[in-house]
């Protein structure tokens, strides 16, 4: 099903991305617009704004919904220069992307794209820009639909594309056609304009639709082309059931990234990337680990199961979990090994250093080699403000310690387990804080007589 | 394949539901006892005594194994009011079901199910007993089965039911019809009685079947109806590996029903819910989350992964995880937020309250905006009863501290870290309970020289 | 498609495996050699030499590459006494399968296997052995592909085996033929290694093929078998996606395993075990737990979410988790309970012992009884060594408590919360290290007035 123009491959084109984001997502049930609900830690917006960006769009202009801040915040962050054009009246895709209209009135060719459809790829977007080099007018992106119903058509005819049909205006016998549209078009900048103008609402909806475009073209003796994705590309999000298909979908592409690259993921249907995940060369991710936004993971590491990261750089043969969390800011250099119940947040641990167990190193830096005992907790914070606690290369932080911050630890310092250590500790001391033991032998014994008596006396009296 | 009866919908009547509940269940290779195994924390008796209530049973009558006080406790408990009939002898579907020959014996329509078809929805045992409502004496529940093998048949001729019959007693030719029977049954109360009597057990099994009903009810002239269903939902559970099969099938109506409510389940086939299960709008539900039974999730609540809830009622904006464990009474007010590592049972966390890392709080009240430091346990046992421990509002306990109950911590209070707290602490006041630090400069320097030393005169000597 | 040789059983025949494990494995991206990767714990060269093993084979040749000291290791551990023997120059499977001509000089039928296809069964092995008893010369392993592109083609003629053609030396017709070759062949002692020798070079990639034993066979009038899997058994394995995607199949049949045995996994798909993974009766595991090697539950156990185990045993009726982490020889006896973030090593935990939270053992043992409080730690390690602790049948370990090994906690002793034991606790005596509770009544007011007046100055000022 790929179009003639594919057949001789057309060097890339520039073109601007229109991109519609003014849906109302009302069947996803949220106060969040839809188009900012996440799929692999990055919103549906963002993943069609880096689409466009990885194929080449020289221009970008987002619709949407009036008075959403939260919407333009999230293009200039991730698009920064992109136009944001708010569309007031809801009157259908055309008079959607026409709000766009400064894009259109350039003579750059155009690509009209959905905030909710996230899974198309920069390489079909690329694909549709090309399919104008041929001398089409309008490239469409089509599908064959295991069941057409609820897709509009794509109608040909002696194997030229001659309309989309909606479903709602489709014949009987229209309806028989498989060939699903995937709802992206790219139009040439010498029509664009000109024929998203033409575009007439007379129509079941009684709206302006961007399909039309391609009746328009054909019935002015332009060609239109047409390129070919899978179903599963195609998908839009339109409630939070079809957000986790989404998901699914990435986490697909994701995970099988990480295994061609050399990262074994024992079970990858358990394994949660971020889009931005980095994953080194013979690392080995166990069952059920989540990634969330700004992991990278160097070559040689090990992550245990029930660990999850986010905002996390851990160099070569790193070996963390079962059960870590790793937050906002942990740098685990060379060698570094964290066990189980470990948490560290804003942290740099130097190479080798170790913390195997129950243990809370936050606003910290740790030296090589130290080794932070099970239990171990940086008293990070006071109510009010953040400390830092430093710990020299070498050190060795007995079990249970608390480490009362601001406050440093000298290289190769000692401190005792069950220590609350509040001043400074210098190199190669030792430091314990702690009570003295004291016994009272028998005393259970003579507690478990009393308690015996007291039981005696009872039923007797 | 919707029967005619179907067809004109009748007004819901009134029937007693029969649950056959007394199968061996030998391949689950179990002590305890088939119908009793959970699916969704519930038991699968639990599921179908559900089921027939929400369809409005006015009399629910069950057949189990003599002796098994179990099984009738759970009746008891799910179904207060519900008639308990022992089966002795095991001489087939029609002698269980006329067990609770009371039922029977009511003018009233009867649907017999089974204990061990847990999937049945309420609306499948709406659907039969209107389908009596037609004029039909008999309604059975069948489904297009992708391999018939192995289940019984329903006959039909001329679009009329006139038998089902079991596979061993099947033809070359009725084994290749593959419409197949649920095996629940609906009978109009005028002719259930005698229906089920007149059965006999000439057969490959010498067993009494229900099933003979419907050639009985034909060979009457009466009318049989049937009601179809995926086949899905008429699968039994006779081992585990069909109880995980069924757990799966729970599972996803439960992870659907949550997302088209407005929660956002990112890996929803790694999220188990609880039967009982409440989840708000705009819940944040990461992935590897187990519910447990009595949990109450408010909007706008985040749930992290590996998280694992039971007894718990979580407030709006309620921010927990990833590791949290509640149990047993945990109720957390708006805005609570507890991070890794922490486990509440029988608590109250009121609002804004925070405990991020590492603690147990354990027959506590935790104050509006308290802070509970990392690694802080309320020490509830004494090896003998339970304590309790009080924390006022805004108080703040510094990490590392033991709490030993019964202790108040005054509003406003601060605790030292590390503290071993075991008298109540005045509203504003400062507690501090630990060692002072001492430190011995050079001690590690001193100790490597001296093993040093000793290493020497070692290889020396 | 079974063989005629099939059809009448034979009795299994003695034969010797010839794995053949010295490829490259470029597609895994990995330093680790191809057959060492794992599956359930165990390497992909150690699941073929146990099913030859299981199978009965008599000896056990390995082909491996040359200086590959950790594959020969592997293969000693594995199988003592199977020999090893480097492929020094890669000439294609037939003489990669003379590099072990001592094997095949006897007179002993030979099977020729693949260390990178892990997924064949003792079973198949012994079918394939089995069918050289009917008279056959050689006998092939194949199954019906659903799309056969990329594989050998197994062609016959009148329902007998002629050749097995390699994709890209076959015609257009034979690519069409969906039988494909699963590669294993075994070879009757009489004709083994002169078929093997006659093998030529002639053929699109130069290389001597294992399959032409097939036609040179066919030529001499000698009889080839044909055995049939089906095509998810005959998966090999060439890079980390198709790693996952054996590894899912071994933990398929795992998990039934399990299941079938009488343990309910609610979430089989969500529970990892290794291959020696032994499962009892009754046991219930919840969604997500991984089981590395080592691990033998007992009875009646119950394995919350969560949890990861190795190297541990589990008697009868222990209760852990979720968020239990046992390792390195943990022992766990009779009604043992552990909540959760709890981790176990080489500890020994005596009848009814518990550690409901919180809390490390390591290198310990725990008396019958024992209660260790939450946050309770063994301070095993003082940087250099590890150190033992004892503790006794029935004592009371408070919360927080941090003992410092080596030391002994006598039976019935009462350890204080917050507790430093450095020193060995008598039987039935109280011990208690820790600091004395001092309060400053005011302060936090003091300290709140006192930034309120500062701040107020400043605003001032």
């Amino acid at each position: 099903m790929m179009s003639a123009d594919e057949s001789h491959p057309a060097s890339p084109r520039s073109f601007t991305a229109i991109v519609l984001a003014a849906g109302k997502g009302t069947r996803m049930r949220s106060d969040l617009p839809k188009v900012l609900h996440a799929i692999a830690g990055r919103s549906m917006l963002g993943h069609v704004l880096a689409a466009v960006q990885e194929a080449g769009a020289t221009g970008i202009s987002v619709v949407i919904e009036p008075e959403r801040a939260d919407v333009a915040a999230e293009v200039e962050a991730l698009a920064p220069g992109a136009r944001v054009h708010p569309q007031v009246e809801r009157l259908g895709t055309a008079h959607a992307a026409l709000q766009a209209r400064e894009a259109l009135e350039t003579s750059c060719d155009v690509i009209i794209a959905f905030g909710d459809t996230p899974l198309v790829t920069a390489q079909t977007f690329r694909r549709l820009s090309s399919a104008l080099g041929g001398g089409a007018a309008v490239a469409v992106l089509a599908f064959e639909a295991a069941d057409p119903k609820g897709y509009g058509r794509v109608l040909t005819e002696g194997g030229q594309v001659v309309a989309i049909r909606e479903e709602k205006d489709a014949s009987e016998e229209e309806r028989r056609v498989n060939l699903g549209n995937a709802g992206l078009m790219a139009l040439s900048g010498a029509h664009a304009l000109r024929l998203l103008t033409r575009i007439g609402n007379d129509n079941a909806s009684g709206e302006y639709y961007l399909t039309d475009a391609v009746a328009l073209a054909v019935a002015e003796g332009l060609r239109v082309a047409v390129v070919s994705i899978d179903e599963a590309e195609a998908q839009g999000v339109n409630d939070r059931v079809q957000l986790s298909v989404a998901e699914a979908a990435i986490q697909g592409r994701l995970r099988r990234a990480a295994q061609l690259g050399g990262a074994t993921l024992l079970a990858p249907e358990t394994v949660f990337f971020s889009a931005d995940t980095v994953v080194g060369r013979d690392v080995l991710i166990e069952p059920h680990v989540v990634f969330g936004p700004g992991v990278v993971i160097g070559d040689r590491c090990t992550i245990r199961a029930f660990s999850h990261l986010r905002d996390a750089r851990l160099m070569t043969n790193v070996d963390i979990g079962p059960h870590v969390r790793l937050r906002g800011g942990a740098v685990l250099e060379e060698g570094v090994h964290l066990g189980n119940f470990v948490e560290i947040k804003n942290a740099v641990l130097h190479a080798g250093a170790k913390a195997s167990h129950l243990a809370y190193l936050g606003d910290a830096e740790v030296g090589a080699g130290a080794n932070i005992g099970a239990g171990t907790i940086t008293c990070n914070y006071d109510g009010v403000n953040k400390h830092r606690t430093t710990i020299g290369a070498g050190a060795f932080i007995g079990s249970n310690s608390a480490l009362v911050a601001p406050v440093t630890i000298g290289a190769g310092a000692l401190v005792g387990a069950g220590s609350v250590i509040v001043r400074d500790v210098p190199a190669d001391a030792l430091a314990v804080a702690r009570g003295r033991q004291q016994m009272i032998e028998g005393f259970v014994a003579t507690k478990r007589a009393a308690m015996r008596a007291a039981k005696a006396a009872k039923s007797k009296g």
